[in-house]
């Protein structure tokens, strides 16, 4: 049996508290200290408020092995993390020889005086080890206490990954040596959440108890993410392929990739590949669908360009969507879609070509087209396929859905 | 003296506390908790883990009156929050009629036959207010105990935000009544924090101690927002609306728009009123500023579409940009983004014009022109006017940076 080392991260300040800055940290954080086994059980926020901060400290050196604390260590008032530490592990603060000398050269290097302020920054709490910030002013603490740790850390990101790298990761994996934990993501699209559970149901329930399965749902499609934990990362690595190689003939027509692969990424390779060429017309996904395209670096490699026919004249006069076809079946037809899949493809010269026209809402819906009809079509030189999505009452899930949509097509076309 | 309501975030889920996605609710939640006069005191995430939710609702509810807790709701088998909430609440689950019909409704609608796992989204805590969501199939739950609430949520944002919107936020109120916050917010792109705080240091620093000021920076400008509190609701509004019309003459330039105004909405307005067409030429932005200007509901009423023209043959063959110039001045550059501009605009016959044309990156760069160097054009058939924009080192900021700039550059244009 495994000995597991739980770990809690404290994220201390105001602004990520508040909301007014978004916390990226937590999540590197959690990311990392599971790459080296431990098993993060629970991640908090709290204020530059000292009663917070202490419940805080108090629950989580409670009940986990290891705290990571990042914040509140700025030279500013409103900066009390050292001064609760001092109160939580019952010391005062003493200036750091070592801290002091690299805050003076920080400045010195800078040309400029050492102020009283930052002089305030080489100081620690006495019973703690020194943790060398060469990336900032903060330095980085080491607290240990009842055979458990507490890190504590500057929260500028930059600072706060350098010593984790550096410094505080290595140390962790040398205090507390642990099993593997291994990850493996299976993404799909095209089926909700409890459809894909019904299917993989008994390949589920027949998992080994060190193997767990987590549904991750998203507008992007669901993906199943498989965790392994033990003593061997190949063995692990090898079992959770075993696993998901039983479970791929359930869900086939679904998995577009692995890990993280977006589906832009995945038609991009196949495009690669094949040495092909691609290019839209977008109706409803209004420029959304070139917009994730050209969100993969590279991707000029495959993709020329988009047209963004809002207007009718500009299927029309641009696109060469003939008026017959928009006067007997409309805009959104599945007519439609094709004529325009076909018009951009001859227009632009590429070897296949994708195109979406759809109500995305709030207006536009009629009786037998209610807001969420989406057509996309995918074109060659030889064939045109459509598929019609019945997506749902809100335009921002029928622009994003729509766009993951289309390059699905486009792999069902090309594989 | 003010009651002080203080409230208590907690996200449930093994994706967010291993850091696979971020954590963009609790941010979310965090905001609107401070928009009515709730004071958040500390955020927590757990895994879906039966102990450590127990633990975070005990410890989250001991001192907290008011607690939000997303996620953990959906069919499958990993989801426990709500076997968990009927073990804290002491109760069990029982099927909801309402909810059971919402359900049905839902997946009737789609065509499809609900399965046993769907049915298990109705059944809820018997203690447990019953809120509906109609965005999705996993109801929300409101639950009171010691005068304290604890309110359960799905964790797919979309669904999340309208049942706090429409449910949650104004049932808070009503059961919190806290006296008067009222916000104002205002909006400015293309001048950076720190200069901000210097242009308006003065006016700050003379604000009233019931008007606090918070800088909100972020890819698309830094908003200010202005959060009064008192007892009275026009006598704030009035007073907050005499400190924006103070600080607007030191940052006019800067100002775009108030409160949730986007800069797409603010240049839409400014078309309608002017009875004026627009089309776009992109290059770098890649289909992104389309899709912005599109994301506003009304928008075909004065936007004709988009020529995404990644590679340079569709700059010449479709918008008309001379080869002349881009041998001469390269893809990125003033000639051609106005070339790009006056070709999209005789193109599609629109009133104005905006093109954009730069390095986003990672690749392209050259000694003279650093990847973040993009031109952006406004045309009309009288003039275009041009701006060179240097951004970041960072594809998906300088993207999301140039697709800004742009209605920017157009609402100076049309003013």
């Amino acid at each position: 049996m495994r000995n597991i080392i739980r770990a809690e991260i404290i994220t201390i300040g105001d602004e990520i508290l508040f909301g007014h800055i978004l916390d990226t940290n937590t999540r590197w954080i959690g990311n990392e200290l599971t790459s080296i086994g431990l098993l993060p059980v629970r991640k908090s926020s709290v204020g530059d408020n000292r009663e917070d901060i202490l419940r805080a400290l108090r629950e989580s050196f409670g009940h986990a092995d290891v705290v990571i604390v990042t914040g509140g260590l700025g030279p500013t008032r409103d900066d009390i993390t050292k001064q609760v530490l001092c109160e939580f592990f019952d010391t005062r603060l003493v200036i750091h020889p070592d801290a002091l000398a690299l805050v003076t050269g920080f400045f010195a290097r800078r040309g400029r005086e050492l102020t009283e302020l930052n002089r305030k920054q080489a100081e620690l709490p006495a019973n703690a080890a020194y943790l060398a910030n060469k990336w900032g002013t903060a330095p980085g603490m080491w607290f240990e206490k009842d055979g458990k740790v507490l890190v504590s850390l500057p929260g500028v990101p930059f600072e706060m990954k350098n010593l984790m790298e550096h410094t505080v990761l290595p140390r962790l994996k040398r205090r507390f040596p642990t099993g593997s934990i291994i990850h493996k993501t299976i993404r799909t699209i095209g089926i909700g959440e409890s459809f894909l559970a019904d299917r993989i149901a008994g390949w589920e329930t027949a998992l080994p108890p060190h193997i767990r399965l987590a549904y991750l749902p998203s507008f992007s499609g669901v993906k199943l993410r498989l965790t392994g934990t033990g003593t061997d990362d190949g063995l692990l690595t090898r079992q959770l392929e075993e696993e998901a190689a039983r479970v791929l003939p359930l869900i086939e027509q679904f998995v577009y990739g692995y890990g993280d692969d977006e589906i832009e990424e995945t038609t991009g390779r196949l495009l690669t590949e094949k040495n092909a060429t691609l290019s839209t017309a977008e109706s409803c996904t209004g420029g959304f669908l070139a917009h994730k395209i050209t969100g993969i670096p590279g991707s000029s490699a495959y993709f020329t360009g988009s047209v963004v026919s809002y207007a009718n004249e500009i299927k029309m006069n641009v696109l060469g969507v003939r008026k017959e076809t928009l006067d007997a079946y409309g805009a959104v037809s599945e007519q439609t879609a094709r004529e325009m899949a076909d018009g951009v493809r001859r227009l632009t010269g590429t070897t296949y070509a994708l195109a979406t026209t759809g109500i995305a809402g709030p207006g536009g819906a009629t009786a037998e087209k209610p807001v969420g009809t989406v057509w996309i079509a995918c074109s060659s030189a030889q064939r045109t396929v459509t598929s019609l999505l019945k997506l749902s009452p809100f335009r921002d899930v029928n622009i994003e859905q729509a766009a993951m949509h289309a390059p699905r097509l486009a792999r069902q076309f090309l594989a």
